[in-house]
């Protein structure tokens, strides 16, 4: 059992700062690494020591697998945990991190590189009770083979490129005159941008919801869920808009999924908090899509629901402690939804609008936590992923945490880039949504910029300049309330939005 | 069943902004009133709608009774609010608002009055199996008497003013000796400060513990308690920090104190959110003190370890809706610790510190709370109580929520005032509030001004500095790291102080 006394975050903005702050609460040291564009950011100033990396972009930086190391065990650092993008998901790095004599927060590079391969990380699964959908057990090139098995797994069928991501090298096809063009583009899409052009053939699932199973396994064997996530609204494979429990699963949907997640650790013996993700489909079945071999963007939902600090449990793991909780010792409590801010414009195909936070005012009280990387007067930099804060609610239920989401989104005051809060706010007030009946076609079926209330523009200028003129007449001891209404009223007006 | 459609905080401060942020998330509207000093507050900028009430000090302002519900009339409001403080637990404004057809959410005037009448509160929780402190039924103002009944209760005894409050009219007595001089002065200050030179006396119970009750009681005679809330540390009979669940209840005292606290709820056909206040003695006896009718400072405490939001309870009964749950929905989810956020100096016997919040930047992250009424670059008002902030966190266990409100202190930035965190800070540190082995005279006991460090002063220093500099170095794109790393230091200087 060796304890942990530095742990360097290989990592930046809100990841590294929510590991940090769970590092300082136990006692432990942190140190930050940081590109050049990174030298004034927060998580920079929240660390006890910080290493320069280098310029953006990240290659000449955040990904500099050997220098970080390199620069750990210069400054004695015991841990490196990876944060999620960057190097999180990287076996390499989990294997020289490990090699080097420094603990690695996160999976053993077998498990990463098994579950980095869908192709592999089927078969890994196979012998241990985990639904797939169903289709081919085997990556396949031979076109009239597919073809055949195709018409056996029936139709609507999906192609997808067995090493691909991203939405490249998949196609859908719904009838068999189709398939066979269908499948050589999706093979020649595949060999171009991953150099394997082998791709499944397995079941199109029709209306189907995104959801994910949390998980968390010490290295003694024990391997615990914190039920689930809901994740289906997303654009364009990006999540949105994330919650736990979901609107839809019955308790024993709930605990077949989660015995089916933590098979899909024991099959990889996994080690650390991890994800399991599944679709769910409008039958009610369920079927594995991937593992996550690291914390996710959206873990603060499960923490909320738990009651678990999963930061926390991921440095006790490293430090080679069992979980300091059971399957049976975990309960839901209320409901957690979290939004992702990004500085993007929804009403313009939500392109990145970089710039300077001029006004930015998180929402407070009841149940209501903001993670984010960022303060006022801070620029968004161009370099890396747009996303400003993650706000995240809890509540007593579905309908409570919704409306607590609102009340949030309509607190929060960012003026100087547009944001994507209104259309978080659209999907929190829309009815799909509301009454749990969506999937991860929300967007496309039920989103046009237009329906987006156009008030908060007006609202953000008017948040701009409130602050100075608030300030300017603060002394002011002015007994008639003219002035205070009207600039009331415009504040207002954005805030019911 | 009266549905809320609009609602009227008779209140200010973060309580204000507490109550409407629940009353927005349930689709209520709200109207805020304020005194002139409070024209650019936070809670008028939040609310639908703003009263101004007059001029301060309060008596001009927040207690104007007739006012208030006079400008309720005319806006159409539904139910008032009244916070805690000013009208709270005036059970003549209680009256007038129910009688002027209006919701008062809180108890009956009743209910008030004879809770707020130690004498009238003891004698109506007599029959109600409530543990009284041995001692007189009835208040005395004979010597003779009084003393006799003192040798049979046994030394030491607390004589104390039968309408009285704030230890005025208050006597330790260790010795029969001193017991007549000590009494005639009890009578006489009890007689000049309140009109009413009855006494009470009792047994006077050493190394004593306050432990409070949280309870709720629906208009259908149901009453549900939501634990107990620790508030042993108090300095001049104010509390500092609130944590619940107490570390020294056992379960079953626990059970017979939200039992005992029940009982004085029916006892005096409570309605609404109430905290029924016990001493608590070495031994694990625990005695009735008196009873708060109306939502308390720390009631954020309960909410996080029940899910439960008290506000959102407290509409719903005043529509006349039966509790959303009963006893034994509700369990202790972790650890919850709030401090008190006073604009105060800890080292100059904690003399208010009027001024401007030059900088306010709030702690982030998991598990922390803030509720407060004020934002960077407002003035604290003189007229009202320097408290700037309720500093909340919620964690796995009583452990991590000490580590993580050292955290989250560290991480609070103030500069402008001085504050009561650096002692707060003392508190979470010190091996007697850490142990759990403290009672009511935790500060007298262990606090010397001269022990909180005194880097946090130059650290404020710095922090009103640094945003300045950051801003103006944002864009600077310097490759060497030197100023990086000493600014960096500086801050930290204040963060580990």
């Amino acid at each position: 059992m060796k304890s942990i006394s530095k742990l360097l975050v290989a990592n930046r903005g809100e990841i590294a700062l929510r590991v940090m702050r769970t590092a300082k609460e136990m006692g432990i040291k942190t140190v930050a690494v940081y590109s050049e564009a990174d030298r004034n950011a927060l998580h920079v100033r929240y660390a006890d020591e910080a290493v320069l990396l280098g310029p953006p972009p990240s290659n000449q930086s955040y990904l500099l697998a050997d220098k970080i190391i390199e620069e750990s065990l210069r400054l004695g650092v015991d841990a490196i945990h990876p944060g999620y993008g960057f190097l999180s998901e990287n076996a390499e790095f989990s294997r020289k991190v490990r090699e080097a004599g420094i603990l690695f927060l996160g999976p053993k590079p077998d498990a990463i590189s098994t579950m980095g391969d869908k192709l592999m990380a089927k078969q890994a699964v196979k012998s241990y009770d985990v639904p797939l959908v169903p289709g081919l057990d085997e990556a396949i090139e031979d076109v009239p083979a597919a073809k055949k098995l195709a018409e056996e797994i029936g139709y609507p069928v999906l192609i997808k490129a067995a090493a691909g991501g991203g939405g490249k090298g998949m196609r859908i096809v719904h009838d068999t005159k189709d398939f066979e063009e269908q499948m050589q583009l999706a093979v020649s899409e595949a060999t171009s941008a991953f150099g394997d052009g082998s791709v499944f053939v397995e079941k199109y699932v029709d209306s189907p919801r995104h959801i994910e199973i949390q998980l968390i396994a010490d290295q003694h064997g024990n391997v615990v869920h914190l039920f689930e996530r809901e994740c289906s609204v997303q654009r364009r494979h990006q999540k949105v808009v994330e919650e736990a429990p979901s609107a839809v699963l019955t308790p024993e949907t709930r605990k077949a999924m989660g015995e089916a997640a933590v098979n899909v650790a024991k099959a990889c013996n996994y080690e650390g908090a991890g994800t399991v993700e599944f679709i769910y489909d409008a039958s009610g079945a369920f079927y594995f899509l991937e593992m996550n071999t690291r914390l996710q963007v959206e873990h603060p939902v499960s923490e909320l629901i738990t009651g678990v600090d999963l930061v926390r449990e991921q440095i006790r793991i490293a430090e080679g402690h069992e979980l300091s909780f059971k399957q049976e010792d975990l309960q839901i409590h209320g409901h957690s939804i979290e939004v992702r801010v990004y500085a993007e414009d929804p009403r313009e195909n939500f392109v990145p609008d970089i710039g300077n936070l001029k006004v930015y005012q998180r929402p407070q009280g009841p149940g209501i936590r903001v993670d984010d990387g960022l303060e006022e007067g801070m620029d968004v930099p161009i370099y890396y992923d747009p996303m400003i804060a993650k706000l995240i609610v809890h509540a007593g239920d579905r309908e409570q945490a919704m409306d607590r989401m609102i009340r949030a989104i309509d607190e929060y005051r960012i003026a100087g880039v547009k944001t994507t809060l209104p259309f978080c706010r659209f999907t929190l007030e829309h009815e799909a949504f509301r009454s749990g009946n969506f999937d991860t076609h929300f967007v496309q079926k039920h989103y046009e910029p237009q329906m987006l209330d156009r008030r908060d523009e007006s609202g953000e200028k008017v948040a701009a300049l409130l602050g100075a003129w608030l300030l300017q007449n603060q002394k002011e001891s002015t007994s008639q309330s003219t002035a205070q209404s009207s600039v009331g009223n415009a504040w207002k007006r954005n805030r019911t939005m």
